[in-house]
Order: structure tokens, then sequence, then C-alpha cells
């Protein structure tokens, strides 16, 4: 590290909850540390408990030990070595690269920024995007989102075939001698997604009048002739990439609006994947989902305190966040070539049900690419 | 809402995966929404995704719906609609409440607090715990971390289940017909913490050198006379308290070397717990660690940029971060009663292998309570 840079950006965070150091580190660290990015380099101050791991398997060029790093900034800045904590390691290097412009993501910790801020730095808050390039998937990230998709589609398997093993006894399912539950079922997915390397968190399995909450991720029995929302977003371990698929089912008998219901979701969906290609607005994306909706017949309103209809957006960025950019709704921007999307219709009326069928798919030049694959049956007798 | 109140404390986060937020609010929610607690009343703004289930499930006062709450905070600020994001929200909230102080966490995010300090507000960054209540752990909490524990002990039992029934070939470990590797433990233990309704993430299963590298989460085959540390921190769904807990196996016949360097984990271990109690120190607890490895004779030194012996703290609280406050380490100050805290002592040497034993306790007034409960039978033929 000799060179100066007269910008620098910093993060500061742990790569196993934080994505956009996870994308700079290309490596799992469980406890927020040091990185300093500049236009030829990039750099980690690490502790010894993370050292050789880090210099060993990550993207950056070099890696610091933080207890050497720590002890330089305070001959350096002239202070005691407890003194020193994240920020003044920063004040070190914006020292050591003589730096005049400092930028930092819009959720860097406000300590840290208020402590450069008094020590003369004005930091420049990227808000949106820290890195815009990582909303373009290249081959091989696509792929890990595929495995991710794998993984979910392995969940809702299992799921199925727990409807379809089940008993319908009155108001009730009956799995392995005793009621199937929204927990029982959720932990056969979660277990499945594991067997394919992937740790699924809030696995939605909401039946009935709870699959029109849309973040109720389900409790207590399920029942018959009840549209069931399962929706699976698991992270793969190895590469910190998340699927992201959600399918409806119903044990028992539909209803004619449920039926209808779940077809105007799919002629949704396909409607919407339909016109997904590189320079068509996320939000033209939304209107052709909506227009399905509203050729139907079905009115998205605002009952009290809550909504009924078409609820949510119809798709999200996917990645290493369940959602990042780009957005798939009202007023979203324009898609571009390798941008990995859902694609995630949904209609919610609490007299019939909750239905939200979801895929996912790269946007390509002359459309689109499927990175998730399960097929769309959905009554189980 | 009608009361003013000169100091508020703002949170933005999502309680899924900010434990002050989920403190707040007892209740998951996946996306960054808005608290605001004065000295009487905590008020949460969500959107309509999130309304009815927070209203009726959480803990705050009043839950206000973010879509009105926008409309609102656009006419009294005199700004258009899309210009409301959270920093306006904010600012609209402080002056509703006519505050002179407003308080955030260390963490709070930099372009929010940048938004604030425009308007004029200078906010108290709280270092360190934002709600120091949370170490103090009452009787509900330490049950549901017994809880963590227990889905702890089910993996790690899991994985001795399979090693004494692994054969040993050579060099390697055979189960199911093909090498046990690191990865497929790992996927057998996070399977059994489901089962218990835990999700565990960065499961440690690593053997020989690897474990040496306390941060190394295990890959490849494990194999015959190494010591495998397994190290399993689930986070129990239900109410996001998390277990931790570590035992060290070896399969195969242990050297010496080994032997000894278990039994002085163990005794450490035991030494640790021994002077825990309400008053002491955490860095006594600390230091009654160190002893037993001072006294017998293991150096704990800086070989080139890596450390050998024991190189890391002797424990940290547990709640619902995996690491919270209090610390157990050198320089940390007084144990409470209802803290719960972890007690780890390890030795890491390449040349013997790595082990550490971790055990869970909340402190009493005359001593400690065990969280968690697991044999330490460690060698198995």
């Amino acid at each position: 590290m000799k060179s100066k840079s007269s910008t620098i950006r910093l993060l500061y965070a742990a790569s196993h909850d934080n994505a956009d150091m996870l994308y700079a580190a290309g490596i799992f660290v469980p406890d927020p540390f040091l990185a300093i990015l500049t236009d030829k380099q990039a750099y980690a101050v690490v502790s010894q408990l993370e050292y050789g791991r880090v210099a060993r398997g990550s993207h950056f060029d070099e890696v610091m030990l933080l207890e050497d790093i720590r002890k330089k900034a305070a001959e350096n800045l002239q202070m005691e070595l407890r003194e020193i904590g994240a920020g003044e390691l920063m004040i070190y290097f914006a020292q050591r690269f003589a730096v005049k412009k400092i930028e930092v993501p819009a959720e860097f910790p406000a300590a840290l920024y208020a402590k450069l801020y008094e020590a003369g730095y004005h930091l420049k808050i990227i808000e949106g995007p820290f890195f815009p390039e990582r909303a373009k998937k290249n081959d091989a990230e696509a792929k890990a989102i595929r495995r991710g998709n794998a993984a979910a589609a392995a969940g809702i398997r299992a799921a199925e075939a727990v409807l379809r093993a089940a008993r319908i006894e009155g108001k009730r399912l009956i799995y392995g001698g005793r009621a199937l539950t929204s927990e029982r079922l959720r932990t056969i997915i979660d277990q499945a997604c594991l067997t394919k390397g992937a740790i699924a968190q809030s696995t939605i399995v909401a039946g009935g009048r709870q699959a029109c909450d849309p973040h109720e991720v389900g409790h207590g029995p399920l029942r018959p002739n009840e549209l069931i929302i399962i929706d699976v977003f698991p992270r793969v371990q190895k590469t910190g990439f998340h699927g992201d698929m959600t399918r409806t089912f119903l044990k028992g008998r539909a209803s004619l609006a449920q039926r209808e219901l779940v077809a105007s979701v799919r002629a949704a969906q396909r409607a919407a994947i339909d016109v997904v290609k590189s320079g068509v607005k996320g939000s033209t994306v939304h209107e052709a989902a909506d227009g399905v909706f509203v050729d139907a017949g079905y009115k998205t309103e605002r009952r009290g305190q809550s909504f009924v209809g078409f609820i949510h957006s119809t798709g999200h960025g996917l990645g290493l966040e369940v959602h990042e950019s780009p957005r798939v709704a009202k007023g979203a921007g324009k898609l571009k070539t390798g941008h990995v999307i859902t694609i995630e219709p949904g209609l919610y009326y609490p007299e019939i049900g909750g239905c939200r069928i979801e895929d996912v798919v790269r946007v390509t030049k002359s459309g689109s690419e499927l990175l998730s694959s399960m097929h769309d049956r959905w009554e189980i007798r």
C-alpha cells in the first residue's frame, strides 16, 4: 500500500450479513471489519481470528492484521492503543492515503460517520446501490441463483409430497398421525433446502386468511379446501446467493372462485414474464401483471386498515440479498441485460384466500431466461 | 399520540436482523421500519404489508400505517409525497413531538443521521448497548436460550452419532459408503437443529489444522485421529434467541498431547465457571481460564501472521445476538445477576490440533445456572 488516492470508499460490516461487504470480500467473515477501496486496490483490516483465512481466500489485494494496524494508528495519531477503534483506523487510513473524498453506503454506521465528520472528513453517502454492478449477474452468479432456486424447489416439492400424503379429516389435514401445521410443513421444507446446501429463513407456509397477510409466515393447523401459499427464499451457504420461489397449493377441492383466482395470478405472471427484456421498464412489467387483474375485474382496494387485491409489487432484484436492485414496481426504471428479478404477482381476498406464484428470470437482450423450475399443478386431491 | 416528549429514541431497522428492533418490537418484520420510543410510549410506522400483523402482535403501544403517515408528513413538511422517505418521516415526528433530543444506536444508518443533522437535529449516538437491559435475562428469556442450546445439543448429538457409526479407512472416515466431510456433517447438524425449531448458520465442523483457524467453518474430508471442533449457534425461529455450544471430538485414537490438550481446556472451562457470580468481573473469569493454561505450560504466542494458544476471549453475552453484551475477556467489567454468557476456552496448536468446549450459564447472586446440557465424552473409537 503505497499509492495515494484522492477518493476512497469505506465499508465497515460483517460479510456474513452485509451483501456489499460479501461482494467486495468474496468470503464470509462473521464480525464487522474495515474494507478500504481505492480506484486501483482493495484492502481489508481483519483480526488475527480471520487473518489467515481472509488473506488466502478473499478478493482483497492486501489484507492487513488489525493488531498491527491499531499499533501503527496509535503511533501516527499520537493516541493510546486502547483508544483506537474502527473510526480511528479510518482516520489513520484517510491521512495515509492523503484522501480528499470518502464515500460510504447509506447504511454505514452513524457512529463512524460522526467520528469522521468531527475529524474534518465530510463523507459522501451513496444513496441506492453502493455497487450498482451487483445488479448485473454474470453466468457464475446466475448459476448460483439457479442453485438457490433448486433448493427452494426441493423445499416446495417436499411440501407438495406431504400435502399429497396427508388425509383430510373434517376441517383438518392429518399427516403422520397428527394435525399438519404450518410449522411442521415449514420444518420439512427447510430441511429439504438444507440437503441442497441452502439455509431457508422465515419460510412462508400460510393458508386461508393468513395468506392474505403477505408477511405472515403462517402458524397453526392447515385446513382442507384453502389456498396455501408457500414462499421459500433460501441462501446457498457456499456462495451467499439466494433463491426465491413461491407456489400456492390447495388440498381438497377448490371452489370456482379459488380456481379463477389462481388462473388469473398465473396469467398475470405469464404476461409479466412475456414483456421482460433489456430496455423495458420495471414499471411496464408491473403494469403487464396489473393489467391482467384489472381486466379480470379483481379490484385492489383498502378495507379499513388492510388492503385487498394485488397489494404488492410484481417483483424485485434477487442476488446476495433477497430484495435488491432493480425494482419491478410502479415507477421502476429500465431493466438491463443481466438483471435477475423475481416475477411474483399475487391476489389476496380474505373471503377467497391468497395466491402468489413466483419465479426468477435473468433479463436478456431479447427477453429473459428462467432461473427457476417447478411445475404449476396446485390442486391436490 | 398526543403527548410531547423532550427526548425520543429512534430505530430504523428490520427486526428480523436487528436485535434491538426485535427487542423493541417483539415480532419479526423482514424490512426496515421506523420505531419511535418516548419515555412513556413506543410507536411503530409500518407498511400495509405488515400493519395487521404488527398491530395485533407487537410490543408497540401504537402502530401507524406508513401510507397514512407519509401523506401527513408531506402535508406538514410541504413536500411532495414522493420525496417522503424514512428521514423525512423522522423529521415530521421530531416536529410533532417538539423534540429537543434524539438518541440513536451506533449502527443507525449514516444517510438518516446526515438527513436529520442537516435539518438541525444533532443526534446523540449511543455507543455500546442501546438497551442495556437486554443483557439481563428474565426467566422466559433464559428458557428461550435453553431451547436454543437444546437445539445445539441435538445437532452435536447427531454429529456424534455419525462419527460413532463412521468407519476408519486409512486417512479417511467413511459414512454411508463415502467420505465423511465437514460439509456433510454440517448438514446433518443443521437438520437436527431444525427439528428443534432452530436455524443454525455457519456451523463450524473443523478438524485438524482447520480447527486452529477459529472462524474457519471447515471443509473437505474429516480425518481419523484428529481433533474436530463442532460449534453450533442456532437461532430459535419463534423467539429469535440463540443457543451456542461447542464440543470437540476425535474419531480413532487420541495422542497423549491431544488428551492433555482436551483435559486442559475442560479444566479451564470448569475453573472459569467456578468463579462466575454476580459482582465478579468478566476479566476475572477470563483470567481463571487463562491461568489454567499458563500453569499447564500452554503458551499463547504469535507465529508470523498467525497466533497459537488461547487466542480468543473466554466468552461473550448470548441472547438475541450470538455475540452481545457483556464481555468475558481481558478488561471486561462486572457481571450482574441475569447476565447470560458463554464459557468457551480453547487451545489451538497446528501440530496438535484445536480444542474448544463451550457451555452457557446465567449469572446468579451466588454463582451461576447452567443453560446448556451435553456430556463431555469426546474420544470415539
